[in-house]
């Protein structure tokens, strides 16, 4: 069999030409309002206007292309990110906007015109990188952006604000660019997995169940400092012991708890020497559950196990939370939508959880979101070893397209009513 | 019951004096070779001098006082060391000199002649605090001195050998001073503890049965960097989380052997950031053990389930030897007479092990060795903090007393065999 790979072919050639866009020569490094970001806004506008885009700038700085489809009254947005971090891969994010306007450029060359509006949307402040605030882009679309984050501001002193203006956007406009529940009728967003999951089930696509929520603490111990020689083990307090069984605890728990990933990844013991007894250690933990019950079940039984290891060692012991996000679910009917799409193109189906952060987080607030995550090599990414097949991106597009050709729109008046129910606060 | 503590009060008074001869105002710090180290000489010669003591400087900055009991053919050692570490406690040393002052003394107030010669002696070199290099004096008397320690350097450059000569010593004379062995007949240094065990068994002495010997490693372990969101538990390399199982393995391994301790005080996990997997850690193992047979056996085994854990979690491991120290037995038969000692003094008889090296490590080379530790508080050393009462002091001083009344120096044939015996290489 020799497979057609036109689609996955020009994508993945878009993808290398995307990533000469640069801040810092000899990488990748595209950060949110960066001459490498009005760059690859310049040229992705060129191939959006190719593909018969209607093509406009916001005012929070994403690059939108619309596809009107005789005036529908629905629209469904494709996208991702064309920021990101430094020395980055050129798959995470820019892969999720190329392949959507692959989709959207070979439903044109077929002719078809569907019973909704499409929108090709590259955000540009996913990574977080530049400012200390992230998803602007897709929180200005979904209504959610906060004018405070105007004021937060780059390594340089330069605020959010400033850095808007100086990109050529109107500020003040900002509020009006939300768009209305009731008009849009769900978001995909393709990506890579960035994680090893795919390829070890030796898949090339699968669909996303939800993004994961994640929380994140400090924990201090605080034993007593001794000789290494002179004190008996049963009349020791050290706190890097302490902390090494915490370790071993946290690990067990998340293992026992599908789908629950835990992370110690910064560890100090004080005063740090190779003949002291460790009076203090410190790590952090980093725990991500794909709902929200999952999570805090686990935090709460990792914490009260780690309360335990500490009373029965003589440990003092604080608890610092550092950081909550919620977890955001995927649309059970686009998720449906989008497995039934794989079975069509002759995939298996398969679902997981995603356990980064994406731009479909913030879409959620405004419509269904759903997301297909495409194999990636070894799980890496946010590095320039980052690599997929063109296969792989060939049969994401094929997918994406299959879905939006099968996809239909609820109807206006049950937008409506998703929109007001997604409004009450949580 | 009034105690009579007069041994005890004039000797914790002398500490107080002792503890002003510093190189550093406002705490204690009393390096080999030093000014501070010059003043603590000049005021023990003159209270040796006082207690009747023939009193000589030697070739390695010894501070020795010798009473001669009419030409006896055998001498009994009594001493410590009277330098200090950085910021140091006043008991460290200084008691076990001190302590060996008020002995002779009151032997000499008492009129009392034993059958052997007795030298007080004030080692400069047990810290190894100011030249890389550790037991210069009791080395040197015990005829193990290297002299290529004379080239070891201080901070400022300044090579041991032109310090000593600094001082006064004459450095081509260090051989000579090495000891006979069929003229020495034992070596009993008095000690603090610097340990939490006395204090605990609520007893004011202990007699030491060996000194530990140490094995010392760094431990790296290779897994695989990932992003804390993204890869699953069950595919992880996590190279902290194999360092933690080890860690509550080494805990483990030195809690099921009798007085085994091993402590890691040191430890890193790379790259170190809160969201990601670490790729590597590095921790330190500390082990020490009373016998040799003891310390290696816990180390094959510890190493042994390093090795599983790390081949379990498929993650690289490399263990570094970094130092290993032999075991100093005590002398049965000093052990026995020290014991009985406290016995008659209404001491329970209690011994235990040193964690920490002492002078009597280097005498052992040369005599047999036993030491008498005596309680501190909390078991803090190495520190201003450092704390002993006067009954104790005071109990140390009348039991050695007690002890040396009723020793028995060997005959001269069994101590020159002895001798000989010892210096078959190990």
């Amino acid at each position: 069999m020799t497979a057609d790979l036109r689609l996955g072919e020009r994508l993945m050639r878009r993808l290398d030409e995307l990533a000469r866009d640069t801040d810092e020569p000899g990488g990748i490094t595209r950060l949110f309002l960066s001459p490498a970001h009005r760059a690859a806004m310049t040229r992705l506008r060129r191939w959006m206007e190719e593909a018969g885009l209607e093509v406009t700038e916001d005012a929070i700085g994403n690059l939108v292309g619309r596809v009107d489809n005789g005036g529908a009254d629905a629209t469904f947005i494709l996208g991702s990110h064309i920021d990101s971090v430094r020395d980055a891969g050129r798959y995470d994010g820019g892969f999720g906007v190329l392949s959507a306007l692959e989709v959207v450029d070979a439903l044109r060359r077929a002719g078809t015109r569907l019973p909704f509006a499409i929108e090709v949307v590259a955000f540009g402040d996913e990574e977080g990188v530049r400012f200390p605030t992230t998803l602007s882009g897709s929180r200005a679309l979904a209504g959610t952006f906060s004018p405070a984050s105007l004021s937060a501001r780059d390594p340089s002193g330069l605020a959010l604000g400033e850095a808007l203006r100086g990109f050529g956007c109107d500020i003040a406009a900002i509020a009006a660019i939300a768009r209305d529940p009731a008009e849009i009728c769900g978001y995909l967003e393709s990506h890579i997995e960035q994680g090893p999951v795919l390829e070890a089930e030796g898949l090339a696509l699968g669909v996303v169940t939800a993004i994961a929520g994640t929380s994140r603490f400090n924990v201090t111990l605080t034993g007593e400092a001794g000789h290494a020689g002179t004190v008996p083990m049963g009349r020791r307090k050290d706190a890097l012991a302490g902390a090494a069984a915490m370790i071993c605890a946290v690990e067990a728990q998340a293992l026992a708890a599908a789908a629950v990933v835990a992370t110690v990844g910064v560890i100090e013991a004080l005063p740090g020497a190779i003949n002291v007894i460790p009076a203090m250690a410190r790590f952090s933990l980093d725990l991500r559950a794909p709902t929200d019950a999952l999570r805090l079940g686990a935090v709460a039984a990792i914490e009260a196990r780690m309360r335990e290891i500490a009373a029965e060692r003589g440990l003092g012991i604080e608890i610092a939370p550092l950081h909550e996000a919620k977890a955001t679910a995927c649309d059970p009917t686009l998720i449906e939508a989008l497995s039934q799409a794989l079975a069509r193109q002759g995939h298996p189906i398969f679902q997981l959880p995603s356990g980064a952060g994406h731009d479909a987080m913030a879409m959620a607030a405004l419509c269904p979101v759903v997301m297909l995550f495409a194999r990636c090599e070894g799980g890496i990414s946010h590095n320039p070893a980052e690599a997929m097949s063109v296969a792989d991106a060939d049969a994401a597009t094929r997918v994406m397209l299959d879905f939006l050709v099968h996809y239909e729109p609820p109807a206006r008046r049950e937008r409506r009513a998703r929109g007001a129910a997604r409004q009450v606060p949580a």
